[in-house]
């Protein structure tokens, strides 16, 4: 990923992308709209968001060469920016380690390249990923599990059909909030809303769902599953925590509470009730992947704040704050799915073509002598 | 890493290490010794577990070249494994992803390269780590933080001198469950053992705190800081969740609740009270770095567990297991303090000595044209 | 890198830059006008080769972010691409491998991503690296040695003052030819149109001087100075052979012809004569850096050439040709000097800084105690 | 790779390696000695070469774990290094840019990481990679083209089945200098000795050859295939340059004399006569791939050589020499072997495996829609 929040554009390149899957720029903006800003809840910036594929397509299909996509800037305003914080860096953003970490020459506007508007290149590389997880029946969804206190229920059991999946889809997209269940979206409506009254934003949490990943995508000892997850889930701005399964609450539990089972259903070997949430030893175990994101509160709130100007480095109360999003929650929702998708098809494609090879080259050979 | 649990050895391998560190295979057996089973509530297991250095240190300090170190397996009896879990993948474990992944040629001994003893490689990395950090006065501390419902509160402040933090050092490693808090280490002695009969083992909580970090380590947009230390905690086996700061707390919380403010203290900057651990933006912020690992409950415990017969994929049900550790909690402390110095380690020498050279430079420049 | 030689663009991704480099959108230009066909001997096709940094640069100076520029592609006609070699591969051109590396999905227009076009990127991620060079008082300097027969032949001793450099590169700039020997470039003016009329393209070789490398700079067992060097000058495309120092004179010399002596020289360590090219055991030795590339002609030559049509996979002469450079020793050389500062200024970044720092501290230790 | 010359061993960790690859200590134990001094012509050292394999392979098979080998170092006599190399840098090895690199603390005995002795761990690596070739059918085949001023002729045409390629090689491993050239044979033995006792040791040339490479392996724009093979070959000690196919003779060539066609021969698209080394565009292209390297005379030869003495940084005549091989080409040759199998068999599985799924898949699709 490249760029910055009010430089020209935002960007992501890609390497490794076999040849052949169909992509059109009409596909990636589909993708890009589920996080453009502008609706309810979400910042007042206006981005229409529309990518440029520079490189490795031809005539709608990728060529195997790398990828370049770039998604223009506008509607920038940095004058906030060029005025307070440039001197006075916003707590709970990165605008002070950025200014360390660059030795004085960071681009502070909009949060250069530590905005969630950068975001927009990860969603751009998840759809790519997403054509080659397609190939093999993989998909990925992601859905606001929980808006301040207010928790968003799956319908179980989870959807085993393409066609569950697409009502299930249809359901988020249906909600503001992205949550696939009606009460908790009336819900959110009212209660968030008042906590927003309150507090100035609210934090929340995305869970990631993957169906029919296949079993045994992961390294030992290095670039584990799990671990390539968190880590992707971390380059969203505003995650502070991540969780597989029954997550955080296994540390209270027993081996006998958290135990799971092997079971052969529908032809398939499943791990269950899936307290590991589809990873055991860092490797896929093919039963669904539950991954969730903890998102903090967005930082800038219409409430003074402590910090310094870096004029004579003398304490100072911050009492401005630019354009921002109540919650980075429903945003997030497309990115984390991005995210879980890239490293899916990233270690999908590491090892299982070889498998399918072989498996191939195996059953050839058998008709061969028989 | 490298290794199997029941091969001839464990290993790791460590790239770009500086010339000049002092290190000896005393230091690094110090380190392993805080792993090594054998301490109540342990595994049975014995190991000795003495490192040897095979390449990269010369005359007892670092060359710059790669160091190789292997821990010989000793002490070995694979008959459980080669018995029942070559024929029934134990769930809970990765046997049946590994055998999968491996295309059937797995080593299923003790758990192969997917074993906690593989941890042993990354403690002895985190040994060299350490005096990489040592050299810029950074410190690394792990504890338990949660044995099952136990926690383990440390005094606020945090400790602020390498004096008070030996003492730190010295209570946790006077307590059998690596938690520096006495009431909790009585509570955790009583109720801990009250668990593992009624549920066999039992989940926890690590935390790791990480002291004078230098502000800005980390790369915008790909290798953040937490990103990376969050990969690094999952790939300890039974790791389930990584949470920054005040973690999933910050979902349920508003803008004003989880503000941080910049403060200067004793000269520095400083972000406090450190909802977002230390890192923001994927940067670290100069104040002490706070990220909790969650262990699930050793899923090896005597109880029948449902699984398949890989001869014949027909249900099964396994009624009996190897040695294993009531908890893994305890034996994870080390190796996730080791983790976080690695990344740490990682991210320093990236930037820090060019803007220490920089800094000099610079001081140099005006010297001369004073 | 990224791009296609008739899509909308060439760029290249930068990642790794420190901060507070001076780089303006006029001096890249300035870098890859060297490169710019138009001039005699190069191609007919018109490019003004305008940069736009994309990120990473704001208010003139590197931020520490990635830097992505592209070039945009104007003056492009593919008929000839889109009639022809869409059926028939060019024998000397990657349009063979290319279309079976992409299963039928390449883009062959002008090459696609195997064009020479590409190396606009890496001249332009070359005019960074030599900001990092020039910091630490590194220059890099390439030049046409031979072009068919015709030698050229560098006065001796090699400059040694910026001032001589800079006489020397006026020199090569005045020449069409990028040669600093005026009575090889008349040679050269002469025989050169010779062969082309005689062999439709000419070979040559270029070589890349490398001024006050610090010594020590490569990795043991892995990235050697000299393999990466290497593997970058192989990534211009036409190049077939890489040779240091004596190069291939090596293989027929004894040991006493080819040794080296270690003098002081000036006050610094000097390899003499420098059979090893400033390279020993994939370390630089403090002494100047020389490589040579080889090559080929242009595989593009009004002349019939046999091929194969993919519509049926039969025998056909291809007796049409695109519009092409008659050498493409020229234009190479601006890519050369990019390639190797590239690679300097990555192999300079990974140490130097750590024992700059080193070196000032224990200074300043020493200072402090004295 | 990793290890030193005096230190306990060298050896190597290889990661990515399939599971299922049939790989014994013995297997690979044969290929280590075919570099193994103490055959004519080279060093006095008595090495066994055992290689101990810690990991990745159990039964007999490749788990698809990261393999780690280790090869001990015995008769190992450190005495000349510690009374002499410490304090005077041998020219024409890594001895001086090895101590500042490593600020003092360098390994200094029998050349450290730096040795030729490193190569074993390269072999064993290749003979791991050989396996994965082999299910490709590809082999790989390396021989001494030039030793001094004797050239080595090839037969043509090369050897298009198996039992052909057998008798070269077997021709190859009948002789002293690996020439599978009878006459050159006999001319080395000759010459070469004269030679030797002229100079003290004697340069020369090895030619790697690649059979049966499918076309299309190399990426665009970054890891070229010959750039990551001439990589490869640079890591070898004493390599000071390498060409494809015509190398440096195509500098003086003309397109009409440089160029190849495409032909149809035995069913297969061949690049023919093959000026680029069976390699276009960073692309293998179908046909032979044809790499040579030139490697120096060994620069420890008896005769006084000019040096400095660390201790006072003076002048100093090197009057005395440790054991060392006349040439360094003829154990160099299955280093070469192994370096170009390696990156053959990491470029197989970047992309192979996907085609040859991706075309099995279609085909069954092919056949479930007739």
């Amino acid at each position: 990923m490249f760029g910055e929040s009010h430089g020209c554009c935002v960007g992501v390149m890609v390497e490794g992308v076999p040849p052949g899957l169909k992509v059109s720029e009409d596909y990636i903006n589909s993708e890009l709209a589920r996080r453009r800003p502008g609706k309810r809840f979400t910042t007042a910036r206006r981005e229409t968001d529309k990518v440029e594929v520079l490189s490795g397509v031809y005539m709608g299909y990728t060529t195997g060469a790398p990828i370049t996509m770039i998604i223009r800037n506008i509607d920038v305003d940095s004058s906030f920016y060029e005025e307070v914080v440039r001197f006075m860096p916003r707590p709970g953003h990165a605008d002070l380690p950025s200014r360390l970490r660059s030795m004085g020459f960071e681009d502070y506007r909009g949060g250069g390249p530590f905005s969630g508007r950068l975001t927009a290149g990860l969603v751009a590389a998840g759809a790519i990923a997403k054509k080659i997880l397609e190939e093999y029946g993989i998909s990925v969804f992601a859905y606001v599990k929980k808006l301040g206190s207010v928790n968003c229920h799956l319908e179980e059991p989870l959807p085993m059909s393409s066609r569950e999946l697409k009502r299930l889809v249809d359901e988020r997209d249906s909600s503001p909030f992205y949550c696939p269940d009606k009460n908790a979206t009336e819900r959110m409506t009212q209660e968030v809303a008042a906590k927003l009254r309150e507090g100035g934003s609210i934090g929340g949490q995305v869970e990631v769902l993957a169906f029919n990943v296949p079993p045994g995508l992961g390294e030992p000892l290095g670039d584990s599953l799990d671990g390539d997850i968190a880590k992707a889930l971390f380059s969203i701005p505003g995650v502070k925590a991540v969780e597989f399964g029954s997550g955080i609450k296994l540390a209270e539990m027993t081996g006998k509470e958290a135990r799971d089972s092997i079971v052969v259903k529908e032809g398939r070997l499943r791990v269950e009730p899936g307290h590991g949430g589809g990873v055991l030893g860092g490797l896929s175990t093919g039963s669904t992947i539950r991954v969730t994101a903890t998102l903090k509160p967005t930082s800038s709130i219409p409430i003074p704040q402590q910090t310094i100007d870096w004029r004579g480095i003398e304490p100072v109360e911050l009492r401005s704050w630019g354009r921002h999003d109540p919650t980075i929650v429903i945003r997030a929702t497309p990115a984390a799915e991005a995210a879980v998708a890239i490293i899916l098809a990233d270690h999908l494609l590491r090892w299982m073509p070889y498998r399918i090879a072989h498996y191939y080259r195996l059953e050839a050979g058998a008709n061969e002598s028989s």
